[in-house]
């Protein structure tokens, strides 16, 4: 499909808003997706005012792609609404648990990137923010967020200012098992990342970064174990808070 | 996008194999799905000999659309590969604990929707299995499954023998939130669902589980708060067993 296979991460948006009939079909486009039980756990958050939009930007550590963007949606796991309605009909509701969270979290990722393809599909292009899962708890305060809510993902949209090159992946064979999984050995891994750590923009990368190779960009500069435990925290906090977790 | 908007899951598959050229494409697909740092923390279990699909199957309730299906695939958040990576390059993973979970996990819901995508673009049908969360731990030992590695929703794939109509969804008001989230009155929560509550197989799947309304169909025969809690903390201990959590 033309959409899969062209995607790229825009991070460089044009100013022009991006028209409500398209905004609206979006939605309508996230809403088709296949969701557990068709219970539909999920809320899309769409800010496109400059005040909101101002206030997410340091939730995203003030990316420059969120203060470029027209419109950022937040995706986040839902048990309020459904919750609600099960009180008003006299049922027990009993989603306010870690099963649920994870139930909820990959319905809203699916919805997610319904939402993400008929975004391309009509010519915008997107990004999606991971650190959405660090700073939960401030885009709850910023988003007036209830509880049973917790936010998971959130894309960036907009009409590209840019036209990035398609980017590497690791050859298919890297991720795809038959039958079972099999294991991998070193010299495995070895040939799998071999052609990514031999691209020139690779090679660039490491050395901007002042480390030996490219998996010590990972691990000494981008994502730390210590930060990662750090986050890892403030999320389980955050779950915490919004009832997913006890 | 056509697929989207005339997605249905399904669940009754002619036994005709899958060609390998389209099981390339769709694995192609999910690789070209955006992903955290470009690490592509997932792996992909396509399993279409007869006695692992058999052995699958009690792991989702022997529900008939798995011993029906030519293929049944299974993603997986996986963290294994890209430590194994990092280890033989000196360089220290931290990605064992939660946040790393919640981060490769939204990463392979979006490789898997792709796929699924793709899947129906090849006019082939398919359906998301929810049961993967509840027998985790079941679905490892089939699938010869490592530490750093865990199940997070499988995908059953084949030529439809069937062509359901479209499913009901909430109005997409129901969902959706301008600037902020706006929460819910009861009134709202109740012209919500009207239109669902008032399809005549809302009301024939009521009457059939004996209860007074649809709400309890979810809370006392689908998905029971005592089962959803028992479920949770299976998928908790399948989570420390395969080191995302402590």
């Amino acid at each position: 499909m033309k959409e899969i296979f062209s995607h790229r991460s825009i991070r460089k948006f044009k100013s022009t808003p991006i028209e409500s009939e398209k905004i609206d079909r979006m939605v309508e486009a996230a809403t088709r997706a296949s969701s557990t039980g068709n219970m539909q756990l999920y809320s899309i958050i769409i800010s496109t005012e400059r005040d909101v939009i101002d206030k997410l930007s340091p939730c995203h550590f003030n990316q420059p792609c969120v203060k470029s963007s027209p419109m950022v949606v937040t995706f986040c796991a839902d048990i309020n609404r459904f919750s609600h309605w099960c009180e008003i009909s006299g049922a027990e509701p009993g989603y306010d648990n870690f099963g649920w969270f994870v139930t909820s979290a990959i319905d809203t990722t699916i919805a997610a990137q319904n939402f993400a393809l008929e975004a391309e599909h009509l010519d915008l292009g997107i990004c999606y923010l991971g650190t959405t899962t660090y700073n939960a708890q401030e885009i709850i305060e910023v988003l007036d967020i209830p509880k049973g809510v917790i936010p998971i993902t959130t894309l960036v949209v907009g009409y590209p200012d840019e036209s990035p090159e398609l980017t590497d992946r690791l050859p298919a064979r890297a991720v795809v098992h038959y039958q079972k999984y099999t294991n991998y050995t070193s010299d495995n891994i070895k040939g799998l990342w071999k052609e990514k750590e031999e691209l020139e923009t690779m090679k660039e990368f490491v050395k901007e970064n002042g480390v030996d190779n490219l998996a010590q960009v990972f691990t000494e500069k981008r994502y730390k174990k210590a930060d990662n435990e750090f986050f890892a925290n403030k999320y389980l906090d955050a779950l915490k808070q919004q009832n997913f977790i006890k």
